[in-house]
């Protein structure tokens, strides 16, 4: 289109002649294989960026329960785990519309509408991640280097299932944020309290239970010393009526993040602590002080080949947990205080970390019986979950 | 890719000289900042065309039921009103294929093949809205007003439960339809009975209760006068089998709608009439004549400002609504027989309609209630709704 | 965007003056119609390309049971058969990241990472059809000239109902193919045994029934003598315990396949063959040996014109079929031994494949009642199917 337009323009300037553009015409068609894509015409829209992320991954997980031979079936499967497609438009004056679709699962990854005043005021409307989360918020799906988030990011932001908190990761509100020149940032958001990237959740007006919005806030700072970066960051979550065992019945939750990236050449290194305070989130009448750390240390043996470990401690306080809360794919091995997982493994970058294969050797144990009432049995209950995990990735 | 075929042959026309192009090359490689998306290699798409529409709602609704205490829980809630992302692929001799999905509920707006002969004669043969309704046919979504459509619309064309009659919008069906130059158009359409844009919907294959088709009919005229331009269009639908409270029981429903737009320089003014006979719609034995309309209208006080107010009457004849019925997200106030809404509003234009925040006031109020039997007890009963809505649009 | 690049250079080159190229710019700018659509500054992407599929779909059949008049409600139904939109994205050194998507039915038709060394050794990761039958896997849905895939595909592929096989098509797993230059041709898969195409399969985990791994493997043929072009293949599938009337259960399953089709100018001929194994598949300790065939003749009287006839056998060997399992849309006429179909039907290449309108007539016929223990009641009970079948499809 562009060259025939341009033809046109030579022509009528007189450096080419009428035959000479026809001929070349002719020449570049043979040359075009195929019909561009294009957008309706809009006044404003400038630019139309498509995207996409291809997660297809292995889990081979089992997990032995102590003092029984009635072990859940083990895990043994291939799926998609994330199929994403982006698309960001540009209108001008700072104005995009923003789109990341996860067909494997049918949920959104963000649907916002942004406007840019500058590097320190962004304002976002719609739905995407409250800033709240090393592995969760701060590092893209496409950039985790154990494959899955730790057990402690997941017992913070999954889903709440009466043990996990829900505390972070996808709601619709407002978000404001920026960073200066010299390294600070800052993010505060309004948003609805609930996490639920479904259709059904995208879409839905809310329930008693979630009606009371919820308040997040974080504040960081990245830097620069002789060959190392790094970046030191603090967040908090305040969920009104989204405590308790059962959300939507007066108690309130409050969560606290801290993380630090520190990079040096090969090295990088992860650290990120969660705790929170959620009122009879025990039991009736006993507050929960769950809190959670891990320790992710990656060497890049060559251009292609990344070793990395991670340690991560989650402590329920008396709220209970499984291993298949927090192990992604995990059998489950029946509700315990606390989970330890060890994370090994191996990362090749075939195109960058455009094509990556990704191996590791999971270990997790979970300890300590805890009841209904919230009691905990200490030295009483364990279950260990082994396996393997592996994961393509193609991202464009 | 076209620069490059192009530099050849200016090369090969000795326009260029070998070492000019290559030079030429590299400094376009340095300056192309992205790839270009096309399509396969096909011998008949034309071309392809992409569009968006993003739309991010607040509502917050309460409903109060006159004489209790007891009201339902309000509505505050942040959601995703729509998340269109759309398609039109241009195959020559007036073929297109039209698709508009909405990720936003996983539902479907459109997905048709149009055969286009003429502006007089156009052929659509797939899932789009048959030709019924000012607002929910004639009008974009993009382009309400109002914010979301009156409570006639929704009365008439929102999915059947009993009270609305699901007699409009999504069909999937044959659509013939055109104007001519001197402003006249006309359509016809042959549609499965139900309203379904779900994915099981548009993919199913109909009950004993859906196997009847739909017959549809609209004429229309618009025109201009001095600086007035207008609008004025009628339309009937047939649904054999599917009136009375239950569809699928031998009870036919007809609906009719008639609409006039007539803007005037900054002034836009919008009427529409709903009228309907449902047989055994009331009751068993007992036909529902339900009726609608509406007026709004619309001033620019600037380019970017609009100021726009709305009236809306629905009376049921006995079939029953609800406030939650026809204000969108409002809370149910119990099943009335007529209902009323007020809606002021504003409207701001940030990037002409492409970027726009609106926001209004809604007062909604339901009258005199409805037995199961189809009685209606004149006096008794009233809810009111009341509650501020407002939508951030970006669209391209 | 490539042209301003160019203009600039070709001033700087001194082939334009400055005043000419600002001109050219201005000239361009008026003939350019629309924004391009392109994607992330990404080091190693080099193309992406998009596609779709429209197909709507009627079907007008009703079924009748032998001595009764209580026959099931008829289908007399539009609906969406295929909305497909797919991407590829090529990432450089053969790798590709590959989507289709159904938006009809919110399904998934391929989604994997293709690393493809050579045109004889090219390994899929990720979601696709195994390699296993005509219709099913070498034939694109976009081709099928009988609109639908024959019952005995459908008895084979489609998911397992208790009746159906479910072995074949959709599956998650690692995929070794490829063909040489003299026409032999191979394909080797490893997969999860079960086929779910929703978006709560491609992202599943497995139970316990299906965390067992299936293999599949396929050899064949392609060639060309005088004026005609022949294809011959031949498929087996291993699917450890998704035998007998559940899975699960300890039962094995082994299928086998092999199709020709031959083309010689307007006539073309597609024979197909299936053949099974299912331990304990009739009922406890008794195994089923199902099997079907298919003859499908089809003949171009002009380039738009095509007729195309198809007959197919299926017995169950008391497994038990009914004609919705195997017609497409079908009603139910209850449990039988085995089925035939004749199909007649005529094709119009509107815009060669891209726009093609089809439409058949279809008879059906099931016999000889099984019962909940696999008995076959020889001669009694006879289910007739009979109606129409036409779609519409463009393609891109």
């Amino acid at each position: 289109q562009d060259s025939k337009a341009l033809l046109d323009v030579l022509v009528h300037k007189g450096i080419l002649t009428n035959d000479e553009a026809v001929q070349i015409s002719k020449e570049l068609a043979k040359s075009t294989t195929a019909t561009e894509v294009s957008t309706s015409k809009g006044k404003y829209l400038q630019k139309l960026t498509l995207s996409g992320r291809f997660q297809i991954q292995y889990a081979g997980l089992s997990t032995d329960i102590d003092g029984t031979d009635a072990d859940p079936a083990a895990t043994n499967h291939l799926f998609l785990r994330r199929l994403y497609v982006g698309a960001k438009a540009e209108l001008g004056n700072g104005w995009t519309g923003n789109l990341n679709y996860d067909f494997a699962g049918s949920t959104f990854d963000a649907a916002f509408v942004q406007w840019k005043k500058s590097d320190e005021l962004v304002l976002d409307i719609g739905f995407r991640k409250v800033p709240f989360g090393l592995e969760e918020w701060y590092t893209s799906s496409s950039n985790l280097r154990a494959i899955e988030r730790s057990p402690g990011t997941r017992f913070f932001v999954e889903g709440n299932n009466g043990r996990r908190l829900g505390a972070g990761s996808y709601r619709t509100g407002l978000f404001l944020g920026g960073k200066t020149t010299n390294g600070l940032f800052y993010n505060v958001a309004l948003t609805n309290p609930e996490r639920d990237e479904s259709a059904a959740g995208v879409t839905g007006q809310g329930s008693a239970a979630t009606n009371t919005l919820a308040y997040w806030g974080n504040v960081g700072y990245s830097g620069k010393a002789a060959a190392t970066t790094y970046v030191v960051s603090g967040s908090v979550g305040v969920l009104p009526d989204q405590g308790g065992k059962a959300i939507g019945t007066g108690s309130d939750l409050t969560v606290y993040n801290a993380f630090s990236e520190i990079t040096n050449g090969p090295f990088d290194l992860q650290l990120e602590y969660f705790a929170s305070k959620n009122d009879n989130g025990r039991a009736a009448g006993r507050d929960a002080h769950s809190w959670a750390f891990s320790v992710q240390p990656a060497y890049k043996v060559t251009d292609r080949l990344e070793l990395v470990g991670r340690y991560t401690y989650v402590g329920s306080d008396g709220r209970g947990l499984t291993t298949s809360d927090l192990i992604r794919s995990a059998p489950s091995g029946g509700t315990m205080n606390e989970l330890t997982e060890w994370f090994g493994g191996l990362n090749v970058y075939l195109r960058g970390n455009d094509v990556k294969w990704q191996i590791g050797y999971i270990h997790g144990e979970s300890r300590d019986l805890v009841n209904g009432a919230g009691n905990v049995v200490k030295g009483t209950g364990k279950a260990t979950t082994d396996g393997v995990r592996s994961m393509m990735q193609l991202n464009f």
